[in-house]
């Protein structure tokens, strides 16, 4: 959203406003939830730490108001999910195997350590990922246990984060790219499209 | 290890040692990795902080030495592994939630989200997890891809951990554990057992 798309709020500020969540944001992935400090963002975007919890009260509503996925879900899941349901599984692999091999990478490894790393920050990216991912895939899907398999979808994709990037676990850390993708594909193909219990 | 089989150590500086040690991982336990200070420690055990550093070294190295998986993976994971193939998933997959379920859920969070927090205790994990867990199950198992298989086999149970019981993704966070077992048996047995890719 532009200034000029915002309503009701006077320019100056809003840019006030953006150059504390810019800060914030590259702050809190590049320090980490833990490291980062209202007072560091304060100085980062030139403002006064006062001006900063005056637009967005605590370190951990900045974080959760500036934390965002690498990707439009709402534009990209509906796209994976609509496809040829035989194909879903493959689809959603390279899609994610995609983003973490891109820039995205960084902005995904972020958010699972800030999730890692304190409650406030865990509550922050449960919202986000209920929110934007969970509601998006149920919708997609539809039938009753849809929420379930959605979550059981993002553990995948977290513990892949985590396994491959964060803790770096060979020979999972420098798995090719197709390889890994024919690897986890038939996990998320059964998680999205085949019985979850037996 | 007791103090009797120690070779070659003084019982006195032993039990200091282990005094260190048992302080350290109760506050690597209850902190988590970043919050935990050698001053802390020392505190704790009642003695002065340079002897931390004389008997462990680093922060890093003194993580390293006490962090241990909930379970004895060297006895554990060969029993799970050498029964019946078929059912080899379901069994993985119980004792995954059993471990969750129970007192080993602190200790696998604990270890989780050190990972995540810090290179250094990354590299303490992901030794560990390498040496205790992937090894044992490569010996089991015995195939050319074996490492890839336990690595992914890893991944899925930091995915769990993270979604279940760090981040409390709903529903995966509230479902009862059968119903859990039920729906990620059938990627353990896929991951140990089946085809990789295609």
């Amino acid at each position: 959203m532009t200034d000029a798309t915002r309503p009701g709020r006077r320019p100056g500020t809003s840019t006030t406003r953006d150059a504390i969540a810019d800060a914030a944001g590259r702050q809190f992935a590049e320090l980490g939830y833990d490291r980062t400090t209202i007072r560091g963002i304060a100085r980062e975007a030139g403002v006064d730490p006062a001006l900063v919890v005056h637009f967005f009260g605590s370190k951990q509503r900045l974080f959760a108001d500036v934390v965002e996925l690498p990707f439009d879900a709402a534009e990209v899941l509906p796209r994976l999910l609509e496809g040829d349901r035989a194909d879903i599984g493959r689809r959603f692999a390279t899609f994610v195997v995609g983003v973490l091999e891109s820039g995205g990478r960084e902005a995904m490894v972020g958010l699972v350590r800030a999730a890692a790393s304190e409650p406030a920050a865990a509550e922050a990216v449960r919202e986000l990922v209920t929110r934007r991912v969970i509601g998006t895939i149920v919708d997609a899907i539809g039938s009753d246990d849809a929420p379930l398999r959605a979550s059981l979808v993002g553990a995948q994709v977290v513990g892949l984060v985590m396994a491959r990037h964060v803790v770096g676990v060979e020979p999972l850390a420098s798995t090719d790219p197709q390889s890994l993708i024919e690897a986890i594909a038939p996990t998320f193909q059964r998680l999205l499209t085949e019985p979850l219990g037996s």
